[in-house]
């Protein structure tokens, strides 16, 4: 697929949710949201950018931090409205200093139900 | 973590985004919402559960096609509103029959910039 024509912004107020994989370890390192621009920025660029619902800004990952993630790769889903970048990060993708976002776990109980 | 107090559920409109990744393969499989009871009955049953957005409901993964996701682990991201679903599936995750919901690739155009 070529540019941004097949995505679905209109499911989420123009945003795409955006899932990010480390290409080499294959992590799952954070998701955050893309509006068109972010979008077509990344795929002109190769480098990861996304939309700050709380800032209300376009925002390119490390611009503040300096922990870039180039992206090598970035897959639709079949509704059109996610996107996986696929990436290698300059550096932890998460604030905390965590490589990844998913750093905590949450307790699973299951009840003797398969 | 235990249950779902440290999730920021207010975000969107009552659901967290779910993302979901094959435990064996490591492939992002898709990408989820799912509210308070559809996190509460994952955990107890170690069962995929999300909300439908569209049909506005709780749906258990594979209820109708039969593919479940059994589900080994659930993180969460650093700001709470975020999940990420470990799971060995039972079939193949997308409507498509594709076993990942990302099977189509956008191209990248890097324009020279690094």
């Amino acid at each position: 697929m070529v540019g941004t024509e097949g995505l679905d912004f209109a499911k989420l107020d123009g945003l795409v949710t955006v899932v990010v994989q480390d290409a080499q370890t294959r992590e799952v390192l954070m998701v955050a949201f893309a509006n068109e621009e972010a979008v077509r920025m990344t795929l002109e660029e190769g480098r990861a950018y996304f939309w700050s619902r709380s800032r209300r800004r376009l925002w390119r990952k490390g611009e503040e931090s300096g922990n870039e993630m180039e992206v090598l790769k970035v897959m639709v889903d079949c509704d059109g409205d996610a996107l996986l970048y696929v990436v290698r990060p300059k550096g932890p993708a998460c604030h905390t200093g965590n490589r990844s976002c998913f750093f905590r776990e949450l307790e699973l109980r299951p009840s003797g139900n398969p």
